[in-house]
């Protein structure tokens, strides 16, 4: 049983990597860019980085790399045999196997493969917002939304490991076309994307006149411009931060009524905003919720862990499936 | 361990009890009409009739009433406590706990609740068309729609009990009113209501015209004229059909992306008319499924259990929960 893991979260724009302790304290960190070359196949040059990563870290801290415990999350469908089935927002990392990438590299050998918002729900209900509560739903609110599920104390892998792409479920069947080919997903509504996008919407139907003079037109005004709008009490950006509050109860409504869930553990670059969207969401929760008033509160919260909580959760993950 | 348990499946017009053998076996079978009036309190005139069920199985198998393990599905929210909070289209039960009603009633001390839908899913599980299969949805097609979720090997209960109410996740943010008070709700699209439902809103468009000359008006156009008819090969039938499976199968492709579904079984009512509805749906899946091409084939098959499955599975929670 290891006394430290590894944890890789590797984003779009950068990798994290955290050394954990068994009680969830980081001890160390890097923070790299994310390389987007295809040289070398599938994941090569990411898997560089991930390398150079964790040998840092057994330099510094006198540690074995061949037995250390190393999880890696990773924004995508990631198969339960550790390969990346698809990658949308990493293209050049799709179809790689991590576990064997860093065996034939630098000889690890306990390397295990998560999904990044289902790391984050396991590091959230390991030490986070989300400790000691077997029915929870992380919810990360990014460039799109992910997730994952915890039930009955567990994660919900599914079939092949694909459980918890919750911004893909649609909640306006016939509604705006999401990058990944359908229409009306929960991510086109709820996430910095949805905000980004109803942005320009209400801009370009003359519903944020102050904001869009400011800019110099509709397709100037950015998602951070209403935040920041919002923030320093313009109505029309709060009215805005209101809609896009509507559309995450939306989506966290119809988890609820498939899950039970009573506890969110909302995360992600946009649950910056978390005070322009949670008390709203909160009371339109008690509009949209299936049988609301038969269910004790709904708890919805920030994420505990905040920026480390995919590393923190890949720590995890190689933590519980070391053998 | 007993050998034997008696399953109750409660619905809005009938109260079916089956004894059933620990391998799955129906031994006996009783059939009452599920009493509406509201005398004696909440649940008491429905739990007279379960009473009479249960002791006629003791009577003629000479089983001991105390100690036999009693299971009730029941279609509504059912607390993990086994009192019902809520049962919109059974009110007069609204609020019961059988457990109580039997022990009081009968002496019975072994008395386990769950819903009708979860209790399809667990008999679907142990004995029929998810046999083995550690992740799959039961969805039955009811007057709404119902359904049980297995993960990871378990039911998911949630938080209070009240997993699995899949009909009211929305899949239209502001769609069809819904019974619940929602908008947009599944079961408003793809259950037999919602075929009713479709069928007026096409026929009062002329979108139906031989029918609706056929039954005298748009309004006697029922789901179940619509049923016959494509099964009969009329193609405007057939179109509205269609047009179902894809809404039922723009609810499965949500569940896809929630948990990684890769089984589903599709039980209730409409299931009968899964010759006119399951080709197509599985069609429709392919477009609507977040990465269908990157995950194995998705199985939907009907019921294996059929009318039986709710009842059988009532009595699986008896045997799984008895001490």
């Amino acid at each position: 049983m290891s006394e430290v893991a590894v944890g890789l979260d590797v984003g779009g724009t950068k990798a994290l990597a955290v050394l954990v302790s068994r009680d969830g304290e980081i001890l160390d960190e890097l923070r790299t860019s994310t390389p987007h070359d295809a040289e070398g196949g599938a994941g090569a040059a990411t898997a560089r980085v991930l390398a150079e990563q964790v040998t840092t870290f057994a330099e510094r801290h006198g540690l074995d790399v061949t037995t250390l415990a190393i999880g890696v999350g990773m924004p995508g469908m990631v198969r339960r045999d550790g390969r990346l089935a698809f990658a949308p927002n990493l293209q050049t990392v799709s179809g790689a196997s991590f576990p064997e990438l860093l065996r034939d590299s630098i000889g690890a050998t306990a390397v295990f493969m998560e999904n990044d918002g289902n790391c984050a729900a396991l590091g959230e209900y390991a030490w986070g917002a989300g400790r000691g509560v077997d029915n929870f739903v992380m919810v990360t609110l990014g460039t799109g939304i992910g997730g994952g599920i915890i039930a009955n104390g567990a994660l919900v892998r599914g079939r092949s490991g694909f459980g918890g792409e919750i911004g893909h479920m649609a909640v306006e069947a016939r509604g705006a076309l999401c990058g990944c080919g359908g229409y009306g997903c929960w991510e086109r509504y709820a996430s910095g994307n949805g905000l980004a996008r109803l942005a320009f919407e209400w801009a370009s139907e003359g519903r944020l006149p102050r904001l869009t003079a400011q800019r110099g037109g509709a397709q100037n005004v950015r998602g951070e411009d209403v935040t920041t709008a919002a923030r320093d009490g313009d109505d029309e950006a709060i009215s805005l931060m209101n809609e896009v509050a509507w559309w995450l109860a939306r989506g966290l409504a119809n988890l609820v009524a498939i899950l039970d869930t009573g506890h969110f553990v909302i995360g992600g670059g946009l649950s910056a905003a978390s005070d322009q969207l949670l008390p709203s969401a909160r009371e339109y929760l008690a509009e949209l919720t299936f049988g609301y008033d038969k269910r004790p509160p709904i708890v919805v919260v920030p994420s505990g862990l905040t920026v480390h909580a995919g590393a923190l959760g890949a720590a995890r993950v190689a933590f519980d499936r070391q053998a």
